[in-house]
């Protein structure tokens, strides 16, 4: 079975593991993304894991030789790859040895633009699910009213069912994530649903429901109950909590939406000379609004519930998406999120026996305050 | 059994069943969008129910006399009541009355800003089931870069639930509206899915695949297999379709992240004064922004899979939505759609079986060019 690593975090948790393969646009941008991460971040290493014929030449140009070391892996998972395929053909391949980095304890997070799917079999594989926890789940960043500016949306995809401990699950891993990731002491968590009725919804929901709820005291969270579509991008909530066939759609939805409002506004602009000169006048509002929704800078699902963490970068992300998710990755390295995350899903068995019990001796490791 | 009004239809068609109560803003908004449709479409006529003593000042204000009859009923619908409330004491609610107008030919299409749970109750048991539905759907507008504007997706949110044979249902009866709602003549048909791989996604998903696939032909619609979230908006579909769960999650996630980058801008704008006078400059521009993804232009939840066709306008609609919900409602009547739906649902019993069968013979209620 997996050894966590509890004693080499401090020396690696300055070290990241990333893949440079897999994106849609090669390992050039891969390693730009990473030479801007690691300009803004002094402390930082990267082990950087791909062919080195086609490596060594990159870090070069960007003068990263002291901050970069290439791990030589001949074999790309691609973009159509089904992940059986990657699990039973991919212990050549760039994401298997980015992933391996941290399940040795080399690096503290991984971070890959390969294919969702394939990251997620390999990750399960080799880093093993959490103790507690059935499902892992991927969460997303998305653009909100809240202080943070964002808000958590768990599982974005990693799977298309969810039942009710899932989702239980998800509540707690969410709340985690939020105070580490977000820096927000004591997470808002909702549960996307139809309606914001008690007697609305699917039958796993109405159980997930009681279980968060009552959950909610010790995983330290405020639980605010089901939340509609229209409240993602809200401030009354932060972790919204849903399964990945719901999630995934959602979070694309909300994508596509996004685009083509900012293709109708660039064409309403453009439409007439006095609202050219009008979007002149106004062009450093509209790039500081551009900035604040731009899907780049929320680039990154972040594998939970397994026991190291994996970060999934958008596959077509240019330099500045890449260096958003290696950012993300370090601050959750820098937390020791990885563990501080096993221990609350360690403690998610005990809570759900617990519910409903007043035990006032419970001194668990829910008591950490991650 | 219902009888089917098909001999009435020609002098009923242009006339709309309209509750003036249960929106939010009360019937005196209703009668004002009443009043602007029945400006813009002179040959059109309207039943109005609720509790004639409020009814006939706001109908005289806006001298409506000669064109809106009252249909006095005393009792309403609120937002709170359950569906299983409505049924069971609903007989006195103008609700009630607005449906059994069209139940009994007096009007061709329902129009209710009432609660939805409630509306679809009462329209399953008023109107029942065409021939061939298990599951009536929503089917609502999508703002799209489509010639028309729009797309369609269903299911809104009727039910949480979909197999494969309602998905089928689903697609047949959003491509009959497509053809005469939108005027899109061949519409092209989309399965909403996390992916568009063939091998992703829930088992009734890969099933209902193949279902709808085999009807395209004799549905006359294009199949363009699995779409995701993120062609909600786009120009490669007409019609999506999905589970009434996912479909008002994305619904909702679509209208309030409009709702947000609408609201970003308007900040953005007001910021400084050099963006403040380049919004002056834009304002017409971004007027007819505004007025393209207005949800205003857009309300209207149509009912498929009834008898009739019952809409329901958005409960905080204002008069301008209310006389958009009017106008789809007089199109639909005009076009005498509930008949060429329930002729493609009934077909698609047929079109099951012979499903795989190359039948030169069929000569089918489906040939009628709806």
């Amino acid at each position: 079975m997996i050894q966590r690593q509890t004693g080499p975090v401090s020396t690696s948790a300055n070290v990241l593991s990333v893949d440079a393969m897999g994106g849609d646009k090669g390992p050039a941008t891969v390693v730009a993304g990473l030479s801007k991460f690691l300009a803004a971040t002094p402390d930082a290493h990267a082990l950087l894991h791909g062919p080195k014929a086609e490596l060594d030449p990159l870090v070069a140009a960007h003068h990263l030789a002291g901050r970069v070391t290439v791990h030589d892996a001949s074999d790309v998972v691609k973009m159509s790859d089904k992940p059986s395929h990657v699990l039973r053909h991919g212990k050549k391949t760039s994401m298997w040895s980015a992933i391996d980095a941290v399940r040795d304890g080399q690096a503290a997070v991984c971070v890959s633009c390969g294919n969702t799917g394939g990251l997620m079999a390999l990750s399960m594989l080799r880093l093993r699910k959490a103790e507690g926890v059935n499902r892992p789940a991927i969460a997303c960043l998305w653009p909100s009213r809240n202080p943070a500016g964002f808000n958590v949306m768990l599982d974005a995809g990693a799977d298309i069912r969810a039942d009710q401990d899932d989702l239980l699950t998800y509540a707690l891993m969410g709340a985690s994530y939020a105070r580490n990731g977000l820096d927000i002491a004591r997470p808002r968590v909702g549960l996307l649903n139809v309606g914001t009725e008690e007697h609305k919804g699917r039958a796993e929901l109405k159980v997930a429901h009681e279980l968060i709820a009552r959950a909610a005291e010790k995983g330290e969270f405020d639980y605010i109950g089901f939340v509609e579509g229209g409240d993602l991008p809200s401030n009354k909530v932060d972790v919204i909590v849903t399964d990945g066939f719901t999630g995934n759609v959602a979070l694309k939805t909300g994508e596509g939406t996004a685009s083509l409002v900012g293709e109708l506004l660039r064409g309403a602009m453009m439409g007439n000379p006095l609202s050219m000169l009008g979007a002149l006048l106004a062009r450093g509002s509209l790039r500081r609004l551009r900035k604040r929704i731009d899907p780049r800078r929320v680039n990154g699902g972040v594998f939970l519930g397994l026991n190291q963490t994996v970060i999934k970068s958008h596959g077509s992300a240019d330099a500045t998406g890449v260096a958003a998710a290696l950012h993300l990755a370090y601050r959750l390295a820098q937390t020791g999120f990885s563990d501080k995350l096993a221990a609350r899903v360690a403690s998610a068995a005990t809570l759900a026996q617990d519910q409903g019990q007043d035990n006032a001796a419970e001194t668990g490791s829910n008591k950490t305050g991650d």
